[in-house]
């Protein structure tokens, strides 16, 4: 009996009408949304599990299950039905994925992987034991740690352990009485050097079952506050040796830790051309959003091709280069056109960008959309991406960043 | 008051969700289904009328309203909770959707256009009376028509004025006797001269309310026993003149007809050179899957974009070559993997090519699928779609067609 046949003996149920596995995906957000987009050409429809109605995904898929990420007997009862559950963000508690694979669900990436993106104290320490490049840091259990760790030198970066995102959960302090704040609220915190940057970047792959990787090739992220507004592919004037060091970082924590699925790997490019590894995320990313137009195989396909257990699809780019710009919800000012007239004057004014908008209520500063375009002018791309975006984000031409 | 305001104004009522009119489109087949996966990154979620909860895109959306595209109660309720009405197929029948429109509904295409899509001796009349290029024909109310028209010259081509597809509804006779068999059913007949062909052609456009236009490299679609089985992007070794003609055609067309939506025309190219018109339609059409990944909109974003009356996207070419396989299904062999692990050869051996599959039974001779594939090698594409697809269809390398 080969591997072929022991794989498909080991699938829980294939659904009946389409003779196909069925992926679920915790997590009802864009992430899911977009990868039921995808799943839509792989024959499937991707099974949701979604806090309410209103989420991203669930305003698109067919097979939407409501339930709480939190709860293990809702999370029971969606695997249930599922032939591989995967995850569109890290809230899951680790002790219900650990549950949920010993009770004989194929749960991707695994609970062992996938706590390294939830758990930032967990990464920083296997990193440093791999002899990965990551920021110094120590854990948090007093201001006065966080004093002891910048003997002087101020500021530094406080983060949660766990649970921050988009900005959130980073803390930079230029005092132990800043710090005093933070503590107490349940959360524990480790405390990290602020590194001198030149920019931030993303490394992404996938890894299937198998071992196979696959990497788009490495990114800049612009960050504004903290958040990810564009990101540029490949990231501009990387030298082949960074590009490939980036890489190689990638595909060996993909390996090392067993990675199922999409990787990415936010880094930090130092002042002085050294690569930090900063956060890990293990399923589809901001960052490679632009795969969808930029690349022969977006990081969704990718994603399911890794859970499926099918090989992974060519991550070439089909363009020299692909810009995303995020649509961060803005206050549109009174009388300011609806999203639907926006979305029409988009239209007529860069017939050329691709919109992809959540559904998401525009609540300010959420991300409910982005924009791509792909071409070879790096330049034009990054303005018109950037005015795109803006002016969907308010229907204001006025706050449209250059 | 701007048109853009009237234009809002007319809008039936907005998804309260998403702040975005409601498209909904008759028939839950594969164009429709893909429909849906376009309509979710303009923030959209399409609503179907499928006949069944086993139609391709009923599979995968999440808005299916189960109904008879042939009864008209069920088309007004539908109706009544969209802002625009569209078509995945031909089959409503054309006094339908004069109610429908009557009824206040804003349906697109329109009825008159429509109707020429749906009734090949009106087409082929109208088409006339512009002094756009058909093949010779006549109306057929008994053999004795036929033999009239055939003038001793066999064979010729008898065609059902209405309800045929993918060389259903198509006869090519070489005596009157041959004819006696088709007549009486109740459908309408017309005969043809059988053109002596080069090859056959597909021009598709789009059109938008406003009237603006956007057309996709005209493509050869190749033939085997009536059935498009494979489409060359562009269509290799046209001329300039040649294609720019076959643009003009369908342009033409479409203005003269008020198509608003994607048309498309298929064309012979006679032996001599010259085009003739075959075939119309005014919905998402087989010549132009390839635009899902070859072309920056897709003809399904585009068919989107043009009922919602936003201003078209761009319909340039990511790559010099693209090409689209049809997924016909075959009669596996014992033993012949099924579905899920011919997706997973297929990725192994091409993981350079795009999947695209339907949730079709595979019933023999059935499209189940499409395989795609972008890039600069026309000969290596050709070579490679059709043995993926071959293999898809059956899980026999065997069966495919090189």
């Amino acid at each position: 009996m080969g591997a072929e046949t022991a794989r498909a003996d080991s699938l829980a149920g294939m659904d009946p009408t389409t003779g196909l596995p069925v992926v679920g995906m915790v997590g009802g957000g864009q992430l899911a949304r977009m990868t039921h987009q995808a799943a839509i050409a792989l024959g499937q429809s991707l099974r949701v599990l979604a806090g309410s109605p209103e989420e991203s995904a669930a305003l698109v898929a067919r097979d939407v299950v409501l339930g709480a990420h939190t709860s293990y007997a809702d999370l029971a009862a969606f695997a249930a039905g599922c032939d591989v559950l995967t995850f569109d963000h890290e809230q899951v508690p680790p002790e219900h994925v650990r549950a949920l694979a010993a009770a004989g669900h194929t749960v991707l990436p695994g609970a062992d992987a996938l706590l390294h993106a939830q758990d930032k104290r967990v990464m920083r320490e296997r990193l440093g034991a791999l002899g990965l490049p990551v920021p110094r840091w120590a854990p948090v259990g007093s201001a006065g740690d966080v004093e002891a760790f910048a003997a002087g030198v101020w500021p530094v970066v406080v983060k949660a352990v766990r649970g921050g995102y988009d900005g959130r959960g980073v803390w930079t302090v230029s005092s132990a009485a800043e710090v005093e704040p933070l503590l107490g609220t349940g959360t524990p915190l480790l405390v990290e050097e602020r590194v001198p940057l030149r920019r931030e970047l993303a490394a992404v792959v996938a890894r299937s079952p198998f071992g196979q990787g696959a990497a788009w090739p490495v990114v800049e992220t612009v960050q504004r506050d903290g958040i990810c507004v564009a990101v540029l592919a490949p990231a501009p004037g990387i030298s082949a040796e960074l590009a490939e060091e980036a890489e190689r970082i990638a595909l060996r924590v993909a390996g090392e830790l067993g990675v199922v699925g999409v990787l990415a790997v936010e880094l930090f490019e130092r002042t002085d051309g050294a690569l930090l590894v900063n956060e890990l995320a293990m399923r589809p990313h901001n960052s490679a959003h632009w795969t969808i137009e930029g690349a022969l195989t977006s990081q969704f396909e990718q994603h399911l091709r890794a859970v499926l257990d099918y090989p992974l699809g060519s991550p070439a780019l089909v363009a020299p280069h692909a810009v995303m710009a995020n649509v961060l919800a803005g206050s549109p000012p009174p009388g300011a056109p609806g999203l639907d007239e926006r979305v029409h004057h988009l239209s007529a004014r860069w017939p050329h960008l691709k919109v992809h908008l959540y559904g998401k209520q525009p609540r300010p500063g959420r991300k409910i959309g982005h924009v791509t375009g792909i071409g070879a002018d790096l330049d034009a791309l990054r303005r018109d991406t950037a005015a795109a975006a803006g002016y969907l984000a308010t229907g204001s031409s006025a706050e449209v960043a250059h």
